[in-house]
């Protein structure tokens, strides 16, 4: 179930890609089904909060008219920044499935760890799913990424 | 300025407070003039981001149609927790002024500091108002509730 939750994830991912956007995905899972699932839309939205996690629990929470979300688990293709590891120990979500970490800015361990502090009034289990794929689409958009600005700054310069 | 700005921040925690809600209201100030405001509203809303700061920071990305905020500044009555904190770094809000301290949640230096970190891409300068109303009505907020439970939990073992 783990792996058909972590492509769930990763096929919102590919969603995001389609748009340009960093591709990041997510689903929440509730008595094993997905209750709501989002990518990242930060340039569609022109928002910076909509990453996909929070637009994921956003749904979740109206989905189950609550903003407490005990019983759920999210899938994640990349590791939360400290603003998505801050809304899930908002949520009170019980469990973490984390496709690839983020050595920059993951908030769950690799940079901080805010998902598991005492000091918060919420804990939350990690598990690491290290799925390659989840890993290979975010290595790909930022190669591509700056390819496209090489060959953009080249033809200035002509 | 500052003061003016802060007891518009507070004028937005009041209005939570009609609605039960933690009080905690939030402006965003560019150009010496306020382009969102909000307060909280999770309770309202049954949404566990729907804090005053990521619902401003909302407000003002949509305002602006971008969701760099370089140029704002934020005024909130509480220190932001992890979740609002990592938004402020994610908007790439420039300063912070913080009206009271929240030494349980707090992300701005209480308990852990997610504006002021290396290892992330933005540094966020933080600047301490300490607004005595700011902390009265928090701490006046949660006697009244705990007066509540108490007088609920005698009336039930009666």
């Amino acid at each position: 179930m783990i792996d058909y939750f972590m492509n769930e994830a990763l096929n919102e991912a590919k969603k995001a890609l389609i748009l340009k956007e960093v591709p990041v995905g997510t689903v929440i899972v509730k008595n094993d089904e997905i209750i709501a699932r989002a990518h990242n839309l930060r340039e569609t939205l022109n928002d910076p909060t909509a990453h996909a996690e929070i637009l994921a629990i956003r749904k979740a929470s109206e989905k189950l008219q609550s903003w407490r979300l005990n019983e759920c688990s999210l899938y994640v293709t990349l590791e939360p920044c400290p603003m998505c590891a801050g809304a899930i120990v908002q949520a009170r979500i019980g469990k973490v499935y984390i496709g690839t970490f983020d050595d920059k800015a993951g908030a769950c361990g690799s940079v901080i760890n805010v998902l598991q502090n005492d000091s918060f009034n919420h804990w939350v289990d990690i598990k690491w799913v290290y799925n390659e794929e989840c890993s290979r689409i975010l290595v790909d958009f930022f190669k591509n990424k700056r390819r496209v600005a090489v060959k953009n700054e080249k033809h200035k310069t002509k």
